[in-house]
């Protein structure tokens, strides 16, 4: 009954020799708690302390993070000899009959300051090599459906996304034609927009992250999900395994990101709208002679 | 007619062999442009370009900016031989007769993307050795009116400070006791608060820094002032030798550090206000059994 989780964009995936996640097609999400990396256990403590702390608003607990539901032991796949506790999350996308995905990793930086110098030295290279530090977030990976099947761009592409590819694959995400130059948008408003769209959730999450000072979300993503058609359109945050205490500090690097990433979903939604796109053009700005922000 | 500024908390100060800004008491602050350094040509340019840049509505630009008036041939002081062109900007301390000064520098990083790697290394290094990665901020300088007299720290202990003492100073900015323990915040809510205080503004600079993607301010610096009394409190952007353009990109960089400074100042007002002060108690997160957000 178990089996590997069919839409997953990004992370390590269930294999020969390699843990990954599972689902029981009953609503249920098993991430492996590998004894050898302290990254799991770490991801477990997070998930005890998050859902215990009566500080976080259980509207926020319930929109944005998936349910928890302890551990359990469960055979790997492949290796059924070998039995490893894993974290029972819900399965986001249980309920989707052609889910389309996005995997958005936030902040400007995925290091946090207690990392080791050869971990980030790690982070801070992958970092780097993204659109990390220039937008505050990268795309890690993403499906869309569309008319004739599933498009999932090859990993080892989104891992060299530019802005111009993640202008385009924020388009992309939301168009019914993702293969066209330019794609047609044609979900932008259903998606993104209106009072249970995209872009109202992620509004009311900045909200939660301009006060909150509890936690310090480094390498955690945003997981954008919609069902074809534009149905069912949600927010979840995914990925703790290097959460820190917020220690009275507000976690600027994720929400710094999330508001970069706020205006980009805002701009496709006003350049879909073609009252809005008749507009004043594109801002061209000029500043010094001597330096570009080139990357 | 020329002097130094007498309440200059940050940045070069003119002096033998040091070149630093002039005021002339009639509301001018004149900033020289070093011929062998392309800070200041470079903060030319950037004034220019922001004072005839259309896209910058009118209100951003006369409640954040210094007024901007070209450029003018001075003599430096003590070398009334040289003479060099200053940037010509409005002192924005003129109309205070006991003026309270804060300078704070934004952003979880200074250094900006087409740095050199020597100049990388310079900021970077001071970054670390202050607030600015974990607060998205530091403190550069302040100096604060009491009864008695002036109090303004020195600037190798401004230098140094850590998390606890940004609260500190940030109390003592609106204390009328500021050398005593705890400070007395009396101040807090007629400088901080309001419909004209320093956080409405504050957060009306968000506002336009959630939608703006012309620059990034990188090393840029908010000047926070009141007139002893809680008078005239203004917040003012000053220092842009550092510019970049923006690029159709959100300057995420300030912006995060703009919300956790923000996230500060509320703190302090809620603090001080008695019957918010009745309410919870200090929030106080355990997330993970190995790792702290040290620093």
């Amino acid at each position: 009954m178990l089996q590997r989780p069919e839409h997953q964009v990004a992370g390590h995936e269930a294999g020969s020799g390699t843990l990954g996640p599972l689902i029981d097609g009953s609503g249920n999400f098993y991430k492996p708690l590998n004894p050898s990396d302290e990254r799991g256990a770490h991801e477990l403590a997070f998930y005890t302390s998050f859902y215990s702390d009566t500080q976080v608003p259980q509207s926020i607990r319930s929109s944005f993070f998936p349910s928890f539901g302890g551990t359990r032991i469960l055979p790997v796949p492949d290796s059924p000899d070998l039995l490893l506790p894993h974290l029972v999350l819900g399965d986001l996308l249980h309920a989707y009959s052609y889910p389309c995905v996005m995997d958005v990793k936030m902040g400007a930086r995925t290091w946090y300051p207690s990392a080791s110098e050869k971990d980030f030295a790690k982070y801070w290279k992958k970092d780097l090599e993204s659109t990390t530090p220039l937008l505050g977030f990268r795309i890690s990976g993403l499906q869309v459906h569309h008319e004739s099947g599933r498009w999932k761009p090859y990993r080892d592409k989104v891992r060299k996304y530019t802005v111009t590819d993640v202008r385009q694959s924020l388009r992309q995400f939301v168009s019914k034609n993702p293969d066209k130059t330019p794609p047609d948008c044609a979900l932008a408003s259903s998606v993104y927009g209106g009072s249970n769209g995209i872009l109202a959730q992620l509004l009311q999450l900045k909200s939660w992250f301009e006060d909150q000072t509890l936690f310090h979300f480094y390498s955690t993503s945003l997981l954008i999900a919609y069902d074809k058609g534009g149905k069912a359109a949600q927010v979840k945050l995914i990925d703790f395994a290097h959460v820190m205490k917020g220690e009275g500090i507000i976690d600027h690097n994720f929400l710094g990101g999330l508001c970069s990433f706020i205006k980009w979903v805002s701009e496709i939604l006003t350049d879909s709208d073609p009252e809005a796109a008749a507009g004043p053009a594109e801002p061209e700005a000029t500043v010094g002679p001597t330096e570009n922000e080139t990357h």
